[in-house]
């Protein structure tokens, strides 16, 4: 696989190691920036940003939106529930159409696999992947290690493990990028019809149980079950993943840092107790999410 | 009924008598502001106001945001016509998700009866009810007395005549709350089927028949006929409500101001020839609306 | 007809070719503007435009909305995908309202004939017509001929071919006004059940056929077809109005510059191996609208 030009955000498989603790540090400044009273930095005044989401969001395109505003920058919504096709245009034509407008970078969310990869091959301005269909989703990986980063004040050594439907999740997918760069041992853990059968063979240990996935883990990602992208049922009911993947306070030790992409289905992939776990950091991943889509942004626009 | 503490808007009945007259100087500074060719101050710069939205709205929601930015806040969208539930996340969860993006108070809208309450007592921000199911819509009675207090000069001693559905009307109840304090005298005017039975106990005089109710008053506010929020036909049908409530010209004496909170349905509850009574304040209401939620704003930020 | 006040945009009929003339000079300013690094001039600081949307549209929306923010100026945006009557408010209603809370100019889109006309007569600050059914689109027409100006240099003596639906074509409509104040050769080429039968009374040599429309023009206009406004079935089938009338590279000659409002559907009205053709100019008309659309914003509201 080639590697990317480095103005273009398509997946953590075209990072180097280098350039994600550069992201780091650059997410710690633009934190303190959020810490101050007015939470803004003058640093893109002047550039556009256009966000481009064919997929219905409401959290990463308003955490994109905020960053992109909290740098100063101007932000340009474009909103699509179904696809540009259906109205006869083509996904190239649209992003066309709009970069004539005059904008500088594009975030793209599109159920198509390899989508961004596709209009950053034909744009000359920076593009960001936020969620190409099942594919990847890289910053949410970052913002989910960066997270863990600030939580323990390091990477290397530190246990993840995984728990959910890997096969339809672009979160997993970029998780198996990031964690041999930041040094983090991943176990994943699911059932066995939510597995690809190619991760077997890439070496991470694979669960089917939630009591040794966890155990001894720093922290655990819940990832939501999404029936949404289900197109066949995988699994017998909800309530039968519940009763045998659901991650419950038994689970879990003291210390044990629990992270979820969100939105939360309480009940479902995590137990209602849980909302009094004292080592969450669910919430700090929505506010660290901001922090590094503002570094993203000013390291594509000005770095 | 306890105190809510001050740093909230839920509902006129939190309100003291002194909290009220001093919104309306508020709204009197803004008032000037809003005549100035920029419309600005730069009174909440820096700060983030959140709008959270989950009954389809459109005036109640720009007149808040033209508020927050003509006070130089910054602005936060969030907008779902159906339930966060849907989505499986709970309305709490969406709130604090938002929250540690980062704003510094919720505007809410919401067709839950106490939501805003409810919200207000997880988040540490200020939260302004915009109005919850059909229990109170705070800043519309603020907005409605304010346009009288502006128009007479005074409100101690005027009398209000409110005609349409007090069975379904948010806005109907919240008056119940502010009459008292303001010192105007309220009566209510509806169909039987539309006045609901613990009103009668109130002690305000109570009309079933338009004459009477008018005759003498210094205004009248005529609500809307909402056919949306009425799960069951509480009158025979619109041409029967505009046949003994709909309020014409002969109703009315010169000098008797008119009040609605739109959107009007002309032929419905106003006869159309009422387009033309030179007493209508309602585009002043609309106005005084951006006013009066500047200072509701100002106030739980900064007073 | 009557001459309308200069502070209206209602068609390109009530502009004079010097008042023409004046726009693409102001748009030639504002292109400048956006050349530069930041895109923005503050020369509309502090005024607020109100985008009236009944029709669904995202580049003529963006398009404004971009202009606006580019001049410095507040966006109040309103979108309807229905009509404002269906909410039992009136058209009239609606845009007062909206006025009440403070705007400047109104930029209106809505499928009735003469809504832009009717709003503009009832309202006290200028409204820019972007479309009234299909009747007119004046920013479109001064977009198109402003990129054949910047071409070309001139538009003395040049011939555009206009090809497609020419009867629910606003764009098309438009254009038979601004033919003759610029000094452009018109030619008209669409099937016979897609040309206005008064059209044939106006003077300008009407094609039935691709190749003699286009022999020897300067320029060709290509409209999009658009199922949507067509009530019943004008052609046989978009396969057979592709077999006749789709533009293909075989009908061009070098130099002959190619233009399409967008969104395209390829296949249709454009072969698709123009998507190589060197003298397109479509992606030109994107930006020279933002351009065109902060000039006459800017002539409205301080020229």
């Amino acid at each position: 696989m080639p590697e990317k030009p480095k103005n273009d955000l398509l997946g953590i498989r075209y990072l180097s190691a280098e350039q994600i603790q550069a992201l780091y540090q650059l997410a710690d400044r633009f934190w303190e920036v959020l810490q101050q009273p007015t939470r803004k930095v003058a640093a893109l005044t002047g550039s556009t940003v256009a966000l481009l989401f064919f997929e219905s969001s409401t959290r990463t395109k308003l955490s994109f939106e905020l960053a992109a505003k909290r740098l100063g920058a101007d932000v340009l919504n474009f909103s699509a529930t179904g696809s540009s096709l259906d109205k006869g245009e083509t996904l190239l034509d649209t992003a066309l159409n709009i970069l004539a407008m005059g904008v500088d970078a594009f975030v793209v969310r599109h159920r198509g696999v390899g989508s961004a990869h596709f209009l950053a091959k034909h744009l000359p301005v920076p593009v960001i992947n936020a969620g190409d269909g099942t594919h990847e989703h890289p910053t949410q990986a970052l913002l989910d290690t960066y997270t863990l980063y600030r939580h323990f004040g390091r990477l290397e050594g530190l246990t993840l493990t995984i728990i959910g439907d890997l096969f339809h999740s672009r979160v997993a997918l970029s998780h198996l990028h990031i964690a041999p760069k930041v040094g983090l041992s991943l176990r994943l853990c699911a059932p066995p019809s939510l597995i690809p059968a190619l991760w077997y063979q890439l070496g991470y240990p694979i669960y089917t149980e939630v009591v040794p996935a966890v155990a001894g883990a720093d922290a655990v990602l819940v990832l939501r079950m999404q029936k949404e992208r289900q197109s066949y049922p995988p699994i017998a009911s909800w309530q039968e993943y519940s009763r045998f993947y659901q991650l419950k306070p038994e689970h879990l030790r003291p210390g044990q840092v629990l992270l979820h992409p969100g939105p939360i289905n309480w009940g479902v992939e995590l137990h209602p107790a849980l909302q009094a776990w004292p080592h969450t950091r669910i919430l700090d991943q929505v506010t660290h999410g901001v922090a590094i889509r503002m570094a993203v942004l000013y390291w594509l626009l000005r770095g």
